[in-house]
């Protein structure tokens, strides 16, 4: 054993994650100590209120609202109270005053990442932040350290517990959105405004970060395209169950030429997407987490696991104080920004994939040849289409709608029409949709959704 | 960008997985070097016959059979010969020259990895063995150093892509295991001679590096309860598909104590398993592995992915290069052996699980009372029994045909019993089962199989 001073930690915020770390900071020391090769010593917890209720019984002369003090006398500081300011100040500050820095703060690195690196690179100081991808899930290093010697293709995550809770729910118990998402906010799953989670916000802070580590590209969570899962109904999860698909809200980071500019580059991503249940994937139950990685060399990789909460996150936390308590005994690299490919990050123009798309057309001889006119006219190949029985329901075609029929009044018989296109350019399939949309014989368009992953 | 003089890697071996590590050295070096901040020179490749034939196409001049020359001269050694000696031997010289070690090794590890280590930390040096389990699964720094301030109480894994293959087929093709067997073998996923993966050697030396690491003691090979799938039948599998479990070869390490001494200490054993079809392990198929641990803060984790295959392999074995390479540039630890908890190591014995047994009974009103009475009599509590539907089928009682009665001559009403436990000791149960087919209503033993795994 390696003899060496205490290390002193300051801890930044005691909220659920907080006070889990502080907890077993204090009940399992001697542990982490023994894994380290010195003491680590919790000096001080800065709070906004000392007094305010905490979810662990904590000693109370800990609690100071002196931040700026007590990164000062720090050897590691775990920064945990999240949001951009004052969390960037306090890094920035510990940074300078030779501090390590353990962070679980998800929108300061996809906002203000590339700043926060420069500063630790420029004093040698390092920035840990395994609890801001993926939760208690093993990714960073992984990503960074195993994979190194790999080059990664693809990235596809379910980084969102909350979408997948309510997207489960909904496959599983046949639930709306609505009442899916009631049930998540009842169990704690949902936050009261659930904008940030179902408008895929969240994931998006997430994806940036993950595409960063994968492509070694600075990757801002301003480019990633984001869609969220409000539009998501209970006929499409019906749907997808009847073609052996599942909806799945689906973070994609990607290395791709663009078949436009023959630029490769990085494209990121969040949208719900069909993918098939044989995919490992689809069996990413309840709020759990999975990141699916595909490399060259190593070929599918996953990784699975609980994506938030204030115990399973302290781990990962926890993991990072031993390790830049580590280096502190023993030097070396941490698992600091990786930037040197710096790749073109690229708009989602630039990606091809496979659609699914639903309509309901009036149930007509010819039908279906003129709508697969439209997309062969649209250079989108199609790779199947299900004609489903005709059924007498109230409607109007799209095209009759537009000129002000009486929408209560007219009663025809529809079929609906699933059709699974080959890998298509985004711009060629919302022309596709555009054209079919406004077709005399399509009473609506259902739903247009992207296929994902492979088909083991 | 680190100026820095090119690092001499030095590769032992050239099969599946060392041709394709010098194939991606010589072809990637490039890329390589910008992520360690040096040149990777490969200075020479050692094999027994440089003329052989090798999967990728190689230079000649890199070819030597003097691997000592060749190890003198290197910064990182690389050895995937396979095998103790002179795999040992040059590992040692290795160290003992000043350069770190790479290894997909396990066979030597899980028989001298003590000495190994100890070897290495006299003279300072770093022994990385990524590849030496799980392939290509990221698993050894999550456990080493995302985990590090957890405490590990349980992993899981299905770590042989041979077994898992042919368990697989059995389950969903409803093979039997010669079949199975004999598929795996013609896609060659099974070797000529198969008994290192069916009766789970491989699995064991795998479980002896994971339970090594987990908990943070040396568990050597031998002390590795082992059982093969040899045992494993159609029927049974069968059966646990109606009973809605599948049969997995499990690799279990766990961290417990013993209930009859109170010695907390780590138990290690391999052997055919049933988990619930809705465990995450269950939805792992074909040849791939997955290593499914239980933390006490961060709860379930699963790690997937490709559990050999050459090119897969060399995905770990690079990664463990970069890392190496990067402590040479920068310094720090490596990813060496970690022994300071230092539990007792205990057997089978000290194990309480749930079992699975599965009887035919001759069909007498009482039988059922008459089997729940030896169960209870031995301290096994019953959870559930399902008794299926009486058949006349050709059979004697066991304990009729230890009396030598004609065995064809005889047909008679039976039943099938299928009795699952509460946690059990394996001492109780052994002596349950023994009871049981003793017992004169009691036609024949068909299955007794542990259930692991919480079901979801």
């Amino acid at each position: 054993m390696i003899e060496y001073r205490n290390l002193r930690i300051a801890l930044l915020g005691a909220g659920s994650v907080g006070s889990q770390v502080a907890r077993l900071l204090l009940e399992q020391g001697d542990e982490l100590a023994s894994r380290v090769g010195a003491g680590l010593e919790l000096i001080g917890i800065a709070v906004r209120d000392v007094d305010a209720p905490r979810d662990a019984d904590l000693p109370k002369h800990l609690f100071t609202t002196d931040a700026r003090t007590l990164i000062q006398s720090a050897d590691v500081v775990i920064e945990l109270m999240g949001g951009i300011e004052p969390a960037r100040e306090y890094i920035l500050l510990a940074i300078n005053s030779g501090a390590d820095v353990v962070t679980g703060n998800k929108a300061l690195l996809a906002t203000h990442g590339p700043e926060l690196f420069d500063a630790a690179e420029q004093v040698g100081a390092q920035l840990y932040y395994e609890a801001a991808a993926g939760g208690a899930i093993p990714i960073i290093r992984p990503l960074r350290d195993s994979l190194a010697g790999d080059r990664v293709r693809r990235v596809m995550g379910i980084v969102n517990g909350t979408t997948n809770f309510i997207l489960d729910r909904m496959d599983t118990e046949g639930d709306t959105l609505e009442a899916a998402l009631a049930t998540a906010t009842a169990l704690g799953y949902a936050e009261a405004d659930p904008t940030a989670d179902i408008e895929g916000y969240d994931a998006a802070q997430k994806a940036a970060i993950l595409a960063s580590l994968a492509f070694h590209t600075a990757v801002p969570v301003e480019a990633v395209h984001r869609e969220g899962i409000t539009g998501i109904t209970a006929a499409q999860v019906e749907a997808a169950q009847r073609t052996g698909y599942v909806v799945k809200l689906l973070a994609i980071c990607e290395r791709l030429t663009d078949p436009a500019t023959g630029v490769e580059g990085v494209v990121v991503r969040v949208h719900p997407a069909l993918i098939s249940r044989l995919h490992p994937l689809a069996a990413v139950h309840g709020a759990k987490n999975a990141v699916f990685v595909q490399a060259e060399a190593a070929g599918d990789l996953m990784f699975y696991g609980a994506g938030a909460g204030g115990l399973e996150t302290a781990s990962a936390v926890l993991g990072d104080l031993v390790s830049a308590a580590r280096r502190h005994v023993a030097g070396g690299p941490g698992v600091g920004e990786s930037t040197h490919a710096n790749l073109p990050v690229l708009s989602i123009g630039s990606v091809t994939t496979r659609y699914q798309i639903t309509l309901t057309v009036t149930d007509k001889p010819g039908v279906l040849a003129q709508v697969a006119g439209l997309f062969s006219e649209h250079g989108v190949s199609v790779e199947a289409v299900q004609q489903t029985v005709a059924s007498a329901v109230p409607g109007l075609t799209a095209g009759a709608a537009q000129h002000g029929d009486d929408r209560s009044s007219i009663v025809q018989l529809t079929a609906t029409l699933v059709i699974v296109t080959h890998e298509a350019p985004e711009a060629a399939l919302a022309a596709t949709v555009a054209a079919v949309s406004s077709n005399d014989a399509v009473v609506r368009v259902e739903a247009v959704l992207r296929v994902e992953g492979d088909t083991p």
